[in-house]
């Protein structure tokens, strides 16, 4: 009976962009249409890495070439390797992708420290916004299920968490697994089940820091399945966003996967996570769950401060926390049986953005009309027939230092890595020296920008000669896409300015019964300081 | 009946191999068995492209994907991801992949300036050695049809030339494609029909040099399917050595494929490559043709001095002319229908020096005896079944520069582009600076290497810290490794240290009948100067 039900066997193409275009043109009203229409809709899943690089997949040049899983997934869908996060930070990047909208619109930046990152370390006292619309709220209004199974990252205080922003059910942490930390001055940080927490980082969710040793992926990777295989007789669609953080420092990985990469503890994290990748897309193949469009992907580039310890960004000019391609072009894959044509590669720009535009759509919910959203509808180039013209922005913090108009990338402003941080041992760019593009110190370029053609120099080392008719054209043009980008620009209000180590997570709901609350500090707020 | 020749179709891979065991065995003097097993030996092709680089095609992360033929290929074959070319200069990489040794040894270099790359220029007075038993000679022995299409660069005086050195028909040219000359104080270049010239570039070969249109490419392609083709019915099996220059500046495609590319000219003539790998594997498959081994592979890497208008080394440091892995790893697959396993990646560390041993071994030939082979038999690694473990060494000119141990790569001398040339903006390393590594003038570092682990970091970004544990057992290793190879070694003459404008193109054999002969100045030798 389950294995018949028409949502997990895929429709003919036409008929079923023809019911998509039904829902679109009937929305709202058409109660019957839409109560018959429900039942066609995909399932949607994003797995989303933690600070995994442009280079880390096989598929993607990878040398070592150890992950079979994530490069079969590419084999029977879509790459896009001209794919953008909408900041090169985790938790902004997390913010655009769920809000569909740039950080500097949905608050996630701070002002505190002109053109620097901000993220949600346990001491910041905001989180998301609640005049923000995010993709598992309207996926709700849908009918969708919506769960998230690893890292959240857009606010760890109660009010900030993914229960009360659209997801029915949470199993993860709020922020990264730094750590361990003495309970003292720092609390650990905890791993929740829905509103309550389960234990702590290091104390009941342990990570070996010596040998690297931790079953946390294979804990994300079992909810998963578990989830997915809860499912199979449900008549509403899902939506599961599965963000495990192996990938993110201190690497880790369970035992059999230590010591099996050629690339050491971060090539045996990303072997678990391929690993987990295709327990993932088997389960929903063994459950015919096959109407399920997942996109793999990661939240912004490798981060290079680890120093040949971390992921690699392949031929992409810097990491994490740039506005180079290193920092937001990320490996991303769409899979869709029976949709997304098997084996083909995609010249669409996209960014994650997109993915909020796209899943809305593909659930027949109109996105909100009373604010601009980044994302656009990536439909027709999942299904191949054309690509959209699009322009991609890339902010640090508060400040636009680059703008992507069709080949074309210009930097405004060049920043890499501040000099008082290159002199703790902190590079961002590590072994790159492009003039006038890796400067250490805030350039601001606007009157002269360092143009790149992405198409033939995506590595981002052969500006433009300035003065070339080229060179001119493409200027002229940028500099009108971006009047138009902050003419309409209505920032968010800064979500990441104050913070305040009360806030930290001392006693996060369900350490009652664990017996793991810890006594806050009295309230000290403070101006954040964001070195990067 | 020709299609039901055994030597065209694969036999099953064990008793194919028994086969081989059963030659190795019994040569010399089973002439019974011999003669029978002549129509199981498989042909050969080697396709070298010329400066293509490691990052320049799909399978190998380039971004725009754009070559699809090699990919397929790659997918129905073995992608060699650590493969090693004998030098990163054209001459001196050639010979040693026909002599399966160093140029050191073959006297493919220079003592005219110290650690300085040399090549053949048309005025080189020198040319491969006598002496030297080159991989067509070996086959001829086991009465194989070898053909030459493409580029020789061995030496272009007649004594050189390819018919002299074990190939039995040549269409190409001895020297690269530059010019157009004046054919006053520089000759323009001829491309040979055998053993006469058929015309000169730019002057009945065209190459457009404000456009790139050149049909050239074609040709060679034309030249490659009429050898495959008249193989069909022959009794022999067969060597195409074919040797394409339009990815060499200045590069070149033909009408149907300018503009093509999103890359430029460059990817142009690759795509044009590409369309025609395609052509002479589709030939292979139609003719039956298919016990065939086919190696893709490139001369060198990508050459970096053409600024963003030529190929990409994809991750890989600095490029051709270097010691780095930008001049000296190049993207390599091997395709055996029924004898290689589809869809694989070797770990083998390779070289294309491997490819005169395991092609000698192949056809039952023995190698040499009487000097040092540096080539080591691949067909293992072909058949999947183990890898060899094997040093590697990076001469620059007369100079051991670095040296490769199991995973690790020691920098024993570093030097990338000499200050004089960088300051005409000539650089083999643009955009990158690795401290202690990419250094603009030679330093000796054999006391304290600079070490990177090749399987973590293949960009060379992150040397070892000196001091610790791995450094200090890596550097014993090597500098055991060194001293053997330094120890047994015996230099060859060099070849290429001498120069003559009367040793020019004036008046190749041929140019007669075609009225294209030109005179000669007297003959005055210089010592060549060899900047790089």
């Amino acid at each position: 009976m389950a294995g018949l039900s028409p949502r997990r066997l895929p429709p003919p193409l036409t008929l079923w962009m023809w019911a998509v275009l039904l829902v679109s043109l009937l929305t709202p009203g058409a109660t019957l249409t839409e109560k018959r229409l429900l039942d066609q809709r995909p399932n949607f899943i994003i797995m989303l890495m933690d600070d995994m690089g442009y280079g880390d997949l096989g598929s993607m040049g990878e040398p070592n070439r150890e992950t079979s899983n994530i490069d079969s997934m590419a084999q029977e869908g879509m790459l896009f390797p001209e794919f953008y996060t909408g900041a090169a930070i985790c938790s902004p990047s997390r913010a655009a992708m769920l809000t569909g909208r740039l950080p500097i619109r949905n608050g996630f930046y701070s002002t505190n420290n002109f053109g620097h990152n901000a993220y949600t370390p346990q001491e910041i006292v905001g989180g998301i916004s609640d005049s923000e619309v995010l993709l598992p709220e309207l996926l709700s209004k849908a009918g969708y299920t919506n769960a998230l199974i690893g890292k959240w990252h857009l606010g760890h205080r109660p009010q900030y968490q993914p229960l009360d922003h659209g997801f029915h059910s949470w199993f993860g942490s709020p922020n990264c697994h730094f750590g361990p930390y003495d309970d003292k001055s720092t609390p650990n940080i905890p791993v929740y089940r829905d509103r309550n927490m389960m234990g702590r980082y290091y104390e009941d969710f342990h990570i070996n820091i010596t040998s690297g040793e931790s079953n946390y992926t294979r804990l994300l990777a079992d909810e998963a399945v578990a989830f997915l295989e809860a499912q199979v007789n449900s008549i509403r669609p899902f939506f599961l966003l599965w963000t495990p953080d192996a990938s993110h420092a201190p690497h880790y990985a369970s035992r059999p996967f230590l010591g099996r990469s050629r690339r050491g503890l971060y090539g045996d994290a990303v072997m678990e996570l391929d690993h987990s990748v295709g327990r993932i897309l088997d389960t929903l193949k063994r459950t015919n769950l096959t109407n399920t469009l997942v996109f793999f992907s990661s939240d912004n580039g490798a981060a290079l401060v680890d120093a040949g310890y971390g992921g690699d960004n392949g031929r992409l000019l810097c990491g994490k926390q740039t506005t180079f391609e290193g920092g937001f072009r990320v490996p991303t894959i769409a899979w869709w049986p029976g949709v997304v044509p098997p084996g083909q590669v995609s010249q669409q720009v996209g960014t994650q953005m997109d993915l909020f535009t796209t899943f809305a759509e593909l659930a027949g919910q109109a996105i909100p009309g009373d604010r601009i959203v980044d994302g656009i509808n990536l439909v027709s180039a999942l299904t191949n027939e054309n690509t959209t013209e699009r322009s991609v922005f890339f902010y640090r913090g508060d400040l636009l230092m680059a703008t992507r108009v069709g080949r074309y990338k210009a930097h405004t402003w060049t920043f890499t890595t501040p000099v008082e941080e290159l002199k703790k041992g902190i590079d961002h760019c590590p072994g790159a020296c492009v003039a006038n593009l890796t400067t250490s110190v805030q350039i601001n370029r606007t009157l002269t920008p360092v143009v790149i053609d992405l198409a033939r120099d995506p590595g981002e080392t052969y500006p433009l000669k300035m003065g070339t008719a080229e060179y001119t054209r493409v200027v002229s043009e940028v500099w009108k896409v971006m009047d138009e980008h902050l003419h309409d620009m209505v920032e968010g209000r800064p979500a990441l300015d104050w913070c305040d180590d009360a806030v930290m997570n001392w006693s996060p709901p369900g350490c009652e019964a664990l017996h793991e609350c810890l006594r806050a500090p009295a309230s000290d707020p403070y101006k954040c300081d964001w070195p990067h």
